[in-house]
């Protein structure tokens, strides 16, 4: 939805915006290929061609969230469709309605055999095989693809963020209050310094990572995205790691307790190490931009 | 099994045994209690009163591996015999028959909403509610189950500490495999720093973790769990979170699909985070050994 | 001086304010004992008696800063005055003027046989042998040493983390400015990823902390000491460790050259883990306030 | 001398080999530079050309070991003799006479403003300015100071991880007798967590580091360097940053007196970050081993 307020057209919006925003309809974003390292989105091999008056759309893609609720009217395409031009300008972005013939859902995907909790839905595998779409339901225009990726990756997912930031704070008062009920080796967890020492790091480590989220999002209201840049990219680096360590003390602290469904802990553990695969790309971020701009 | 062939007497042998080698039947081990941080075996409540003859069992417990397999034929049952004795002979052990009256499965245990490759058959949550078993359903004698636990635990859980290794090894020819055959920013993986430093370090761990695995049973081999006891705890200590190391680089190598059920990461992911809960309590006997043996 | 502007009595600072703020005289503070572990400062065993109208102090110091520079004319002494008062009332504080006879220099202590940049004038090991001091030198009055020392502390001791944080930036600099002026196993140092990872990991870090000193700074402006006290003691346990590792990593991109007297990097290592040496208390400190206040 | 006993000629063992096994006279070895990153060899830089029958050697050295001590008779020196050579063939080495006109000894290396108690004798800075050496002064042949790099540092080099581990085993019994005498917080430290959390990490981490050593070695003298050429690498990787952490664990445990003279760890600590110093390089061998031969 952001990005059909940012990025469409005045027709675009008009058929798309309303039944979405009234929850009517949903979209999905089918960006990720089995056969590339997506992390890096020049990466995306889906072809693009345009054919009478169409783009033909062929291309394989998983772990499209939301793609198997059947209230899922639209996709957004993320595929090739100039291989020679500059490598950040090959890719381009389509609305395709999720009617449109040759959309094949192949399986859902399970995670450790279960949904994960961070989305909600599941997630798809999904084989598009000549899927025709008209010309006009390009976004922004042929190559812009990776231009728009970066607008709504650097403004939508910083969510993710404060949300791991009230997930971790849950956490730590879960921990406290189970180290405040439990005995072992003779002492209460709230005088033994493993303990102690766990509750201490993960106060810490939560609240430095709220204070860089807040001066993330008040950059982006004063400045925009593109001042904040730095700021983005070092927020998504540092929450998951974060929340996943905070989640990690608690489980132990909880024992097998921690780990059965009478707890949320074992389903935040694992839907944060889905967040964390992205670690690397934004260590990447922020050190190219510290490299550029800071010195 | 093993706890039997050690402690049990003719008649239970006789009685028990052979089913259980031909594998007609099963048997399980109910020790953790909900109420109490059972990792410290002292804190285990359940009641054990003798009455007529017989001894009367109430108690709850949970986590009871395999105890859901309709195969399950018997009960290893943990509890207090005698509240006032000196802590660690307030314990005794039992063979409880699975047809005795007042086992009252109350549910089965689901970890992250799925079930757990590390452990065959699920676990249970069981009430024994006037559970009687006759006098010499005992193993041992009464006030001996801290010594059998000790005993059996020495020598028995030494296994999943080699299939750790194994499990590791085989996580790490799957991220070779991985970094082979994949590119991310202009570049193979497997010539990327990042990568290379993730398989050194996870080779160095297995390969240090195999040298004191293979120590400990050899010492145990030719000296007994008596003077291999820092070994054995030193390899627990160690092996547990050696693997979820290893395994956590490589779902990183692998992206999303490290989590996805095309590939076993994600399960040993969730099955040794279980494992890592004894953590501190292995580093703990390690620590006590040390200072009082070695210095 | 901000323990005596805070404390002192109006004729103790008419003596030793003026002197000391124009920097003809320089004051040493006497706490730290060889023989109990005195982070813990209600281990500290000085003692302290009354007699004829003069309190009389005898005790063992070392790690005294300044009292080796020529200029220092005054020791702020903590000793116990009664060891049967409740534990925190059982140490006062006293103005001891340098030329009291009874105070003996048993050597400078050296570290890693230098001298520290951290601090100035080096630090000596004292003993202080029946040295009477009259009794209006006592600060504040008898037994609430302590409650000096935790009101100095949580204003004083902030100012080192500010300069780590600016000494983590030099040291980020100088890291990066390597990173782009050398070539390693065929690839400027600025492309390989381990590096990209440090310098992101270092610039995350930094960041983080500076915003926590930032907070801390500004609640202890607007509010004060008591309620700041968690952010002092967060600030506290987080800067020293943050500068630790930002500087490993630089001494790491150096290679030799990073810990020859050519670079600050060597000086900073050490300097460094002086400070860190505290690291358990203040993690002690956030964990029981974050469970006393906020749960 | 390993090095002159493995790759020397008859004449050249003849002339030095005696002196220097009688102690008479040292060797130095000069291949580190200032200009380059000199971890990777091939990046080595001075010239070494040939002419009217002699070799005329021009460089840039520093962190030559021993080269300050007047007994030093002898200088192994790493330099370019064909730039145009495939990159590994590139390097010769010679043997220089001290004692031969333009070498420079520019300074004394100093580290953390001390010398360090790992080398002995210091370390110098030194210009070799058209420094003649007789052409039968090359050791090998033209082009194969790198083949002699790797058969040298793979034999040689494993003594100080053996060194290491014995500095471990010390600090570790250090450790525990601190841990012992010391009370904080009103309870002696060997009661405490985090203190016996340190102690056990520690005993592990020894204990399979000195495998890994004694697997190492034990392969080098039954199957010979190059089968061990992984394990070699392994253990050079593990335990400099192994020490490092036994290390600063018990400097933490002693408080400020653990970084006095009084006690070694200081020495210990400084010492051990040289040799960590070469991680990287050390990883790299590993993975690429790895990489190659495992899968």
């Amino acid at each position: 939805m952001e990005l059909l307020v940012r990025y469409g057209t005045e027709e675009q919006k008009a058929r798309w915006l309303i039944p979405l925003l009234e929850g009517k309809a949903r979209s999905c974003f089918a960006m990720t290929e089995p056969q590339v390292a997506s992390s890096d989105a020049t990466n995306i091999e889906s072809s693009i061609r345009e054919e009478d008056g169409f783009y033909v759309i062929n291309g394989h893609k998983w772990w499209i969230t939301g793609i198997l609720d059947p209230r899922c009217q639209l996709c957004v395409f993320m595929g090739k469709t100039d291989p020679h031009a500059p490598r950040h300008q090959q890719q381009s972005m389509f609305l395709v309605p999720m009617d449109t013939p040759g959309i094949k859902i192949i399986r859902p995907l399970r995670v450790y055999g279960g949904t994960l909790w961070v989305f909600s839905g599941g997630h798809g595998e999904v084989l598009f095989e000549q899927v025709r779409v008209p010309k006009e339901n390009i976004i922004l225009g042929p190559g812009r693809g990776f231009e728009i990726l970066l607008g709504r990756l650097g403004s939508g997912r910083i969510h993710h963020c404060m949300r791991l930031i009230g997930c971790s704070e849950r956490v730590l008062a879960l921990m406290k209050a189970r180290a405040k009920s439990r005995v072992a080796f003779g002492k209460p967890l709230v005088e033994q310094g493993m303990v102690l020492a766990d509750i201490a790091l993960s106060r810490v480590e939560i609240e430095q990572a709220r204070l860089l989220v807040l001066k993330a999002a008040h950059v982006m209201d004063v400045a925009g995205n593109k001042v904040g840049a730095l700021d983005i990219a070092m927020i998504k680096m540092v929450a998951p790691s974060m929340a996943s360590r905070v989640i990690d003390r608690a489980i132990q602290v909880f024992g097998a307790a921690g780990l059965s469904s009478d707890h949320p802990l074992a389903q935040f553990f694992v839907g944060v190490r889905v967040l964390r695969l992205a670690d690397q790309m934004h260590q990447r971020s922020v050190a190219k931009m510290e490299l550029k701009h800071r010195s």
